[in-house]
């Protein structure tokens, strides 16, 4: 899928793959109008994604300007050689992937509560075996610290995505990448290939 | 490390780090002055960064627009947790990361030879294992295919990179991380320890 208007069904994966995947790029406007482009841990949830930072630091003077971003994650699953589909040409050569990009504006986070429950999220996500004190404002010493870092909050207004397994090879080559990634057996090849069969056209909605 | 100035040992390290990341994000400028960010395979070599695409797609279009571009690439070693250098506070949890970024500017590639030669590299760096008949302007087979996609050489004017592996760190807490590590073992847990050494402000030089 590459579209921009989705089920509820491709929602919930996206959230999913937002959950697995651990950190993003997110594209910010600088004055002189070269793009920025910085790598950040983030949280997804309830629609909206949390990325943190230093108070003083560029992101935060960027945003000051302007509040136009994009953020996007993608994972690689599978390089696939061209050898799979061509005994000669270089040229299928390719990868499945999947990546969500969202364009949005960002929002510096300032009430306490929000950054609280921001930073419970990012926690609850990267770090799910626990094994801190819960984050409240209930307690004075999370208090300081939340008023010392920043807490950036983007809201999507456009969200893309494309989670490519082969969904537009012909029949032929798609069995033939099936056969170099049972072969092949990385540790991402058998999750590729379950993806495959999900997102197959002819397969679609049957299961 | 976080400069844009490098030693030619740093360089070597960036360039063997953008030869095992398979994919970087590609900051683009556009009319509106949104920032649009896309995932892409990447090959680096020679200075140069190359990515390809369609000759009709939305990219194209902007770079036509504006040849103003930032691309980078992270990788992400190792995720701790706040317990491993404090028993309550969630406030130290964070990541151990490589990242590189460069600002620079976008050329489409014309020239058929320079293409074989940019192609050539994706294919040794992402099937290094060969299985392919080479690409050269000789065979008509290719000439076709490479006047058909399009190419992109990214010239970097500036460079930045961050390595982060706790060379910040106190004695005590570098200590805790090393442990932290060791105890939980995950695949890249070993590999981090390696460079937590590397890195260290204390052992620098003495390799």
């Amino acid at each position: 899928m590459r579209r921009k208007e989705f089920s509820i069904a491709e929602e919930q994966e996206m959230a999913e793959f937002l959950e697995e995947v651990t950190f993003g790029f997110l594209g910010l406007a600088s004055e002189d109008g070269w793009p920025r482009v910085v790598p950040l841990n983030f949280a997804y949830g309830n629609g909206v994604f949390y990325v943190h930072g230093s108070r003083a630091g560029e992101k935060m003077k960027l945003l000051k300007k302007d509040t136009r971003v994009t953020f996007s994650a993608a994972r690689e699953y599978a390089l696939l050689p061209s050898y799979f589909t061509d005994d000669h040409m270089a040229c299928p050569a390719s990868a499945y992937f999947k990546s969500v990009t969202v364009r949005g504006h960002a929002e510096m986070v300032e009430d306490l509560e929000e950054k609280a429950e921001g930073f419970s999220l990012f926690m609850r996500k990267l770090q799910p075996e626990g094994g801190y004190d819960p984050i409240t404002t209930e307690d004075p010493r999370y208090v300081s610290q939340l008023k010392a870092v920043a807490l950036i909050k983007i809201v999507p207004e456009e969200w893309s995505a494309k989670f490519k397994f082969g969904q537009n090879a012909r029949e032929p080559e798609r069995q033939r990448v099936m056969q170099g990634l049972e072969q092949r057996g990385l540790p991402d090849d058998l999750e590729t290939l379950r993806l495959m069969e999900k997102y197959c056209p002819y397969h679609r909605g049957t299961e």
